[in-house]
């Protein structure tokens, strides 16, 4: 590795948005789906199923109350993992164990959301929410609403199935976007203390715990960034070296003796220096192998970094989803075997995409390799944007690659696969993960380093550095053009991503070509014009991939297609496209030639080439599916 | 429907099979199935699960001892489905809770193999357990090991859940059987008692339950058939009449209110005479639907019969793989929706196969059509046959049409899916109904009415009737040659069926062709010789299937063929069929020509023909595999 190549990302206060794609999503986000989070935290959502969220709050603040009242509060037993009026007592603890972090969600997206559009009225409202939260902590900086409320001796007691660490994860995370918003200190500084208590906590001489769903090392280190307390990288750094170390710290605090190979589930079967395959439950395992790359560049660790490599090429070539899904089981929400990519029982979390992302984006920051940006473009356009739909008012947690809608409503094996995006779900980590993300997509554009600026996502941007301030005009989705007006305040390269779909451009400036970027001398003031050709494709996928054997995907740009029943009728797997499809494109729309087979009768019958009839064919954009009530749709095609 | 239409089936003392395919099959099952099972239901087989078979029968006999004794047994809960040393007591109950049902089941097979290969050693062995089980019975006539262990005061308070009716079916099953061969009225005599017992406590103006898991029926009416009993045959059609009546006699079980959707399961949502679709527990299914065709015809209901016709037709036509396999998925081992035939995750569990015989062979005994011996003939050369190994000592509950051995071991989807046989299972219904089946094979090849002799299935046999005596000498499965050398005792019609796999036959008689079968008027004696053309054929399924879009089947004759990774290496998928595939015929093996894709390494990539290499694929019998170790294995191909 090259400590040359390391790179820091622009953050949202040196980019501004203004784009004709994400104009109109970052809108639905700031006006539709922030405002109804707001409700939905609170329960105030008609129809929604119930958060609890501020609620616990609510009602941790009064047990923080009585005990500095003197007064000992009711225990209640911290045993499951989904708490509500049939299985606990009305003044316990409702909801998930991991139920604050989307409150946290929430107000990290706000923070985002506050940065572009300034919005008092919005400011106010998440004050509100921040002084019920600072309310709730306890004096020694503890703060988890789940074991305040039902028992204060149990904190830190099963790190492996519950979630106080990914509760203080995010709460790190949405105290600094919220800060760096409004210069509000007040749910940072209590995320220090929070922070603080964990560092004093876990570490060499002290419990040798790490998390069970990561996120608190990528907090600490963000919150080290902020601070630059030492402590915070230190601990984060801790909770990857003690990852995985036998004697299993689960087996100890679960008084089991195992080979690990439950560990998988939480990436803890073994250090993650030593890993190389992507596995267990999707999110966790991107969330931690975010926070390696960052560790591997804070300490300019070679040895993690290559555990970084391998499970990355291992993701890109072997598990992720045309659609940058990734997790192909419902089993654990997980990661599944190579090439085991079904389309119809896929998991493929919107979360997953979204931390997906979060590792892409640091991987690019150690090393100069195209790959990575790719990979963000194509889980963003497609799998996150897909999480959503369009009025911004309900989501999707699973996002399949086909789905019969018969088959979710009698086919269990298929029953979290939902035919329609839903309105708020209990277990509601995607919908405020994807708000933060689109509210922060500024930072997911470009990375600097000292001579060079890596443009890496495309999108209508102002952006001002030390070096440069830069008009970015994009029509990248509609067209494949880019343009850039760059004021030059000092000499520096400029890196423009060569996209993965792209096989023909043009770039009206002098180039290098180089690890999948044009490299661009930038010693004045210059527009620069760059063309990528947006020609609709048609995609295989490897042979080794069983469920897509004979098929071929369409795409354009970075946007992956489907067809719809809506569009094209029942029975999608009944079409095949043509060879020579002929495509048309119009307003995001592809029409191909195809045939469609006539029907055959029989269940089983002598071979005899299928009857069919030519017919157009009807491609719409993956993410836009499910938007026109239940049907079928299917991503993958016969050719 | 037609009275003139009804027949009834040749007796296993009618019909000595002697035929080259079948006489090595059921030699395995008499030289090394029923020895090993006799050795399981003491649990006395090395590495293969516990039965508790024959030792909860000791035990059951201990308590009745006591209660004779005027000594209170002790009692422990009957509230699980399983009982095991990690959940119960030592001293209580052991196994499922339809453990007894095993050892009906050898015992059947063993009535069935005594009657045509006389073997005291065997009977010896019989009568042993035949002691212990009838040691077992409480006076009043009730036999089911786990209440008499475990509670006495509980019985029939669980139709629902438990299997009492369902031990009782078995156990009158066995005992007819065993009967038949050896003449040794005992168990009969005990088997008879519970029946009094049975029709004692259910029907109108008594409780009107009915059983949780069907086969009650099928047996009250074989009871009903050997000793002439009315009540018999009147509690069976008492159980299927009352079955899904409202109120739900399981709600009034469980004091509940439903509107039962969850009796799908159980096939008691709706009144049997109304329903259309075969639906919920595939085993449980089709032994009702057996049941409703017996009594269809017993009381010459055409309602009745109507719905077995219209449930018929949903499973040939929609519900049933090609190897006559049914239950398409795990979940409730159940029927799934219409076309949804997974290959992968198929369940096709051996018993519901054969089952499916049961109800085939009574709808041909009902009404004339030759697709009733057809599907009969599907199943019992794929499915059933699959069920087995070569050596008769390990078996398959569930027979995919495609494995990865892979995804079985990682993909709990796939937990069901085994890659090889397994030894015995502590839920071992399918390998003793498989010795049951296979020892009766007899019972399934002929029915008959006052005119007419229909030959269903075409297997070497010397049968004797009251019309005529034959000797059929078969090479069916070789290569389709059937001759009959008949004794003419007076005139009467010989129909033989015409496989519905079959395009070109000759037959040496003039005949007439009707409903699938080939009417010869026979008034002398005379020799026929049938060939039908068992040219290897090329099958496709039809295009509502999603599973087997762009693939096919090879068959030849009723053998449903596959590849297997032994023979054509790993990677099946990337194999395609020739559309001239030059199929080469020998020792049961089929060679033709097709293509090997070149492995695609990247993941995603520009559509273009992919690379291939022309290669020789190799083809078994469907039944035949997984019997070299773990491997691949696929019916359909792309073509």
């Amino acid at each position: 590795m090259n400590k040359s190549e390391f790179s820091n990302h622009l953050k949202i206060g040196e980019v501004k948005i203004n784009d004709p794609f994400w104009n109109k999503i970052s809108e639905i986000v700031r006006t539709s789906v922030i405002p109804y989070q707001y409700l939905a935290l609170q329960d105030k959502i008609e129809g929604a199923e119930k958060s609890y969220c501020i609620e616990n709050f609510i009602k941790a603040g009064k047990v923080v109350e009585k005990i500095r009242q003197g007064i000992e509060p009711e225990k209640y037993p911290v045993d499951k993992w989904e708490y509500n009026d049939n299985n606990c007592d009305k003044n316990a603890f409702h909801g998930w164990v991991f139920q604050d972090s989307d409150v946290y969600k929430w107000i990290e997206a706000v923070g985002y959301s506050l940065q572009n559009h300034p919005d008092k009225e919005l400011e106010k409202k998440a004050d509100e929410y921040i002084d019920i939260i600072c309310n709730a902590q306890l004096d020694n900086g503890y703060l988890d609403t789940l074991y305040i409320i039902n028992d204060r001796d149990k904190t830190f007691t099963n790190l492996k199935d519950f979630h106080e660490l990914y509760v203080f994860g995010h709460m790190v995370e949405g105290a600094l976007s919220y800060y760096k918003a409004t210069g509000n200190r007040k749910l940072l500084n209590s995320a220090c203390r929070f922070a603080d208590l964990i560092c004093n906590t876990f570490g060499e001489d002290k419990i040798k715990g790490y998390p069970g769903h990561e996120i608190a090392e990528m907090a600490l280190v963000k919150l080290y960034d902020e601070t630059g307390k030492k402590e915070y990288l230190d601990t984060a750094k801790f909770f990857i070296d003690e990852r995985g170390r036998k004697p299993y710290y689960y087996d100890t605090e679960h008084n089991t003796k195992s080979k690990g190979e439950n560990y998988h589930y939480n990436q803890a079967h073994k250090p993650p220096r030593e890993q190389t395959e992507a596995v267990g439950h999707a999110v966790r395992g991107v969330y931690l192998y975010s926070a390696m790359a960052d560790i591997a560049k804070a300490y300019d660790d070679d040895e993690l970094f290559g555990a970084c490599k391998s499970i990355w090429d291992n993701i890109e070539n072997k598990k992720m989803y045309i659609t940058g899904g990734i997790g192909a089981t419902v089993d654990g929400e997980a990661f599944s075997f190579d090439y085991d990519l079904p389309n119809d029982l896929a998991y493929a979390e919107t979360c997953a995409s979204i931390g997906l992302i979060f590792f892409a984006r640091r991987m690019a920051e150690n090393e100069v390799n195209s790959h990575y940006a790719d990979v963000m473009e194509r889980a963003l356009y497609n799998t996150v944007l897909s999480g959503m739909s369009e009025d911004g008012k309900s989501f999707f947690y699973v996002n399949p690659l086909e789905v019969l809608p018969i088959a979710s409503s009698r086919d269990s094996r298929k029953r979290h696969i939902k035919p329609v995006r839903q309105k708020w779900f209990s277990c509601a980590c995607c919908p405020p993960n994807l708000a933060r993300l689109i509210s922060s997509l500024g930072e997911y554009i470009y990375t600097e380093n000292d001579n060079t600026l890596f443009v890496n996502q495309y999108v209508g941007t102002d952006i001002q550095s030390d070096k440069t301030n830069i008009k970015v005009t994009s029509d990248y989705i509609e067209n494949g053009k880019v343009s850039f007006e760059i004021e030059c305040k000092k000499p520096f390269t400029l890196a423009l991503r060569i996209p993965f779909w792209c096989d023909e451009y043009t770039i009206s400036e002098k180039f290098e070509n180089k690890n999948g970027y044009a490299f661009i001398e930038i010693s004045e003031n210059k527009n620069i014009d760059v063309h990528f050709n947006t020609e609709v494709k048609v995609i295989k996928c490897s042979n080794k991939v069983r469920a897509n054997i004979g098929k071929v995907a369409v795409t354009r740009g970075p946007l992956v297609y489907c067809i719809e029943e809506a569009d094209n009728g029942k029975n999608l797997q009944m079409l095949t496209l043509s060879k020579t499809p002929n495509f048309r494109y119009k307003d995001g729309i592809i029409f191909a030639d195809g045939y469609r087979e006539k029907a055959d009768n029989a269940l089983y019958s002598n071979y005899t080439a299928t009857a069919f009839e030519e017919c157009k064919i009807k491609f719409i954009p993956y993410y836009h599916w499910g938007n026109r009530g239940e049907n079928e749709m299917s991503v993958y095609i016969r050719i």
